[in-house]
C-alpha cells in the first residue's frame, strides 16, 4: 500500500517566516502551497515550488480566505460567488507560478477556516469543489476523508485524495474533535505513529471512543511548525517505510 | 491599416468601483484587466472577462504595484526578483481566470508606475519582459512606443505590440509630458482627435513642438473615467471608421 | 424634541470613492467615520473630518473588520481579544486624527457585519462596549434602539445613543427585516418620512405588522449613496425641523 | 552619561512572528512599537505595550510605509499629504492603545524605507517632524545623529532624541554605510562593543576611515533578530553599565 505525506508549504509572507519549509520537503511526498491570500507571496511561493521540484514532491494550490491577519483560520461568510472566484484565482496563480517554474502542480487542497467550513457545509464544499473542476478538471482534490468535501469533490467529477491526521483525535461522526477540547491533539512522536498505525490496520478512521469508521485514504497531514512537529513527521515517514509503505507523491498514492 | 483601442478595466476592489467596464467594453478593442494588486478583486476580474467575451474585446494581463491604496501608481522600489515574480503571479492569476471563463487573455500590459518606471529603466523593463516570456512566450507586450520596455519586449523574443495616447502630449525624445505640466493632457475629444490624426498621418509620435518620430504603433490608449473620457473614447473609435481603420482587437492589429 | 441625524462616512479607499461625503455632510448632524479596516485611509479619514469641522457635525469612529474587500460586510469570527484590540486600534486612530484636525470625535459606531453581530451577540457586544469605555469612557455608544449592543453599551456605563433606520422595516423582536426578504428596504422618500413620523408620534419602533416596540431614540441613519438617497436625507431633514425637531449634533441629541 | 538603548518591537502580524520582543524587553529602556502599516496588528502592538509597561521601557510610535509584504523596507514615493496623515494616523493608533493599557508613548521614530528616505530628503523629513508635532508636541522624535530628519525635529520645535547605530560603520558624512557595501555592518559583540566605546569615548560618530564627527547621542539603536543580535544587546548593556552609564528611558536620556 502507498501512503502519502502531505503538509502546508509557501505560507510565510515578506519578512515573515511561518514553518520551515526547506526541512519538511525533505520529508513529505507532497506539498500544499499557499496562494497568497491567507499566506504566500510571489516570491515565497516561488521558493517552495522550486524546492519541492528539488525534492520531487507533488505539488497542490491551497486556497484560503482573504484575511492575512488571521491566517485564514477565521470563519467568513462569503457569497458562493466570492468563494468559487476567490478560488479559481488562487489555484490560477499557483498554476501559473508553478507551470513557469517547471513544476505543475497536481492538487489543490483548501485552507484553515475555508477548509473547516467545507467539510460541514456541503452547499460551501460544492462551490469549492466546482471550482476545481472549472479551473482545471484534472486536479486532484485533497479532502479529509468522510468530509463533506470529499463527496462534493465525487459529485464534481474530480478524482478524491483522501486524508487522515496524525496528531489529531476523531468524534464519533468521523469529524476531528475541535482543538478547544483536552486531549484533541497527540503530543509526540510515539502517540501519533500509534495512532496511524491503528488506522492503517483498521482500515479507517479510529475515533476518541476507539470505534472504527471504515474509509480508504491516500495521505497524512503532517506539521512542520516546530521541532517536534518536524521531529514527528520524520518519524512517522520512517515508520511507514518500516511498515512496508514506501513515500510517494499524491498522485502515486492515487495511483494506488 | 488596422488600429486597436485599449483600455484599463477590471480595476475596481469589491464595493468600490473605479471607471465603467460595462459601456468602455462596448467601444474598445483590447481590454488590460487589473489583476489584484493594485485594483481588481476575483469577482470584478471575471465579470471584467466575461463582459469581454461577449463584447469579443481581446484581454490581457494588467500587473501593477501591490499598493491598493495608492492604486499602483506610487513608485516603489522592488527587488528585480520581488518585480519578476510578482508579475508571474499576476499574469497567471488571471490566465488562469481567463481560460476557466472560456476567454483566453493574448497580451499583457503594466500598470500605473509599474509601466512607468520600466519606461525608462531599462532593467526593471528586461525583468517585467523576462517574466512575462517565462509565463508565456505567446503573449504580445503591449508598451508604449519608444519606450524602454518595448525594447525590452523585443529583446526578450515577445511579440510587442506599441501603443501611443490618445490625450497626452509628447515631448523631444518621446516621453509623455509629465502630468505636473501645464497642457500635458488634452481636453475635449476635439484636442484628442486632431492628435491621433496628426501622429497616424505622420507615421510616428507628433511631439509638443511639432517635430516628429517616427515609428509604428498598433493600439492607440484611452481612459473610461467619468463623461468626457467615454465620450471621446466613442467618438475616436468613429472617428478611426471614417479614417478607414476598423476596429479591431490587439492580436489583429498585430496581423497588420 | 431634537433628533440626530447620523450617516456613515470617510469610506472610500485611495482612489476607490463610496458614497458623498461633501454632500451628505451638508444634511446630517453625525457622521460615523471609517478607520481604515473595512474602508478608509488617512487622507480620506483627514478630508472628511475636516469637512464635518467646517458643517459643525459631530463626529464618532465607526470601526469594522479588517475586510476592505468585503467592505466589513461579511461576517467574521474574532477571538475576543482580536476584536476588543481591533476596536480600541481603530477608536484610537480616528481619535487622534481628529484631535490633530481640532475636531475631536464624540461618539462610536460599529459598522456592517460587525454591528450585525453585536446586536444579537451579547458576548460580542459586551466586547465591543468595553472596549469603547477602556479607550475613552467618555464617549457616546451609537447603537440600534432594542438591541443587544444598546444593552451592553448600559452595562458597561457607557452613554448610549438608540438609532432608528429610515429606510428599513421591523420585525416583532425589534430586529431589522433582513434584506433578503421583499419589502425590508422602503423605497422613495415617501414611505421612508412617513414610517419615521409614525415612529415618533408612536414613541417607538413600529413593526411591519404595525404593533408598537415602545423606546427612546436620539437618532435617525440615514445613507448617502445615490441620488436617491441623498435625496431622501434632504427630504428628511427638512421634514423634521417641518414637525417641530431642530437638527442637531448626537451630544445634542442626548443633551435632550 | 545615561544613555539609552532603543530596538524595533512589536512587529510581528498575526501568526507571522518577527523579533523576540519578550527577551528584547528585558535588555533596551526604549521600545519603538510598529503600527500596523509595515507590521504589527492590534493584539501584537497591545502585547509589546503591555510588556514595555511591566519592564518599565519607554515606548515611541514606529511608523512606516503601508507595505506589508515589503515590511516597510521599499522607497515609495508618497505625496506631502499622503505621508504627513499616514503619520499622523499610525502614532494616533498607537497613542490610544498606549493610552488604554496605561503606559503612554513618549517618542516617535520611523521606521525602514520612511526613515532611510527622511535621513537624506528634507522635504520628506519636514513634512514627518511637522506631522509629530501636530499630533502631539510633546513628542520626543528620535532621529539618526546628524540626519534631515533630526535636523527636521528641530525646526518644526520638538525635542529631538539622537541615536547612533552599534553594529553599522558609518560614511566621511555621517551617514551609514550602505548595507550592499562589504563590512557595513558589525558582526560578533566585540566589534559592536568597540564600536561603541570609541564614539562614547569620542564624543562622535566615529567614520570607516577613522575621523570623527563630534555630535551628542542619546539612544544607541540594536537589534533583536537571531540569538547573536540579542547576545550583542545584551552585552552592550552590560558593556555601558561597566562604563558608567546606567541603563535609563529615552526620557530620561534627553533629562540629561
Amino acid at each position: 500500500m502507498k501512503i502519502n505525506l502531505n503538509a502546508d508549504l509557501g505560507e510565510s509572507f515578506g519578512p515573515y517566516v511561518i514553518g520551515n519549509d526547506e526541512e519538511l520537503l525533505g520529508v513529505v511526498g507532497a506539498a500544499n502551497i499557499a496562494c497568497g491570500f491567507h499566506g504566500g507571496d510571489p516570491v515565497v511561493i516561488a521558493r517552495a515550488i522550486a524546492r519541492a521540484k528539488e525534492t520531487g514532491a507533488s505539488i497542490g494550490a491551497h486556497p484560503g480566505h482573504a484575511d492575512l491577519q488571521g491566517f485564514g483560520r477565521r470563519a467568513m461568510a462569503l457569497s458562493s460567488e466570492e468563494l468559487r472566484l476567490s478560488v479559481v484565482y488562487q489555484i490560477s496563480a499557483v498554476t501559473g507560478m508553478a507551470h513557469a517554474l517547471g513544476h505543475p502542480i497536481t492538487h489543490v487542497k483548501p485552507h484553515g477556516a475555508m477548509n473547516n467550513q467545507a467539510c460541514v457545509d456541503r452547499a460551501m464544499a460544492d462551490t469549492i469543489a466546482r471550482a476545481v473542476a472549472e479551473t482545471d478538471p484534472g486536479l486532484i482534490l485533497l479532502a479529509p476523508a468522510l468530509s463533506q468535501l470529499a463527496a462534493a469533490g465525487d459529485a464534481a467529477g474530480l478524482r478524491v485524495a483522501l486524508e487522515i491526521f496524525a496528531d489529531r483525535t476523531y468524534e464519533a461522526d468521523g469529524s476531528l474533535t475541535p482543538r478547544s477540547r483536552p486531549g484533541s491533539v497527540l503530543h509526540g512522536k510515539g502517540e501519533a505513529l500509534a495512532h496511524v498505525k491503528r488506522m492503517i490496520e483498521a482500515g479507517g478512521i479510529v475515533t476518541r471512543e476507539g470505534s472504527v469508521l471504515p474509509t480508504p485514504f491516500h495521505s497524512i497531514c503532517v506539521h512542520g511548525d516546530g521541532a517536534e512537529a518536524l521531529s514527528t513527521a520524520r518519524a512517522l515517514r520512517a515508520a511507514l517505510a518500516d511498515w512496508g509503505h514506501a513515500p510517494v507523491t499524491l498522485p502515486e498514492a492515487m495511483a494506488g
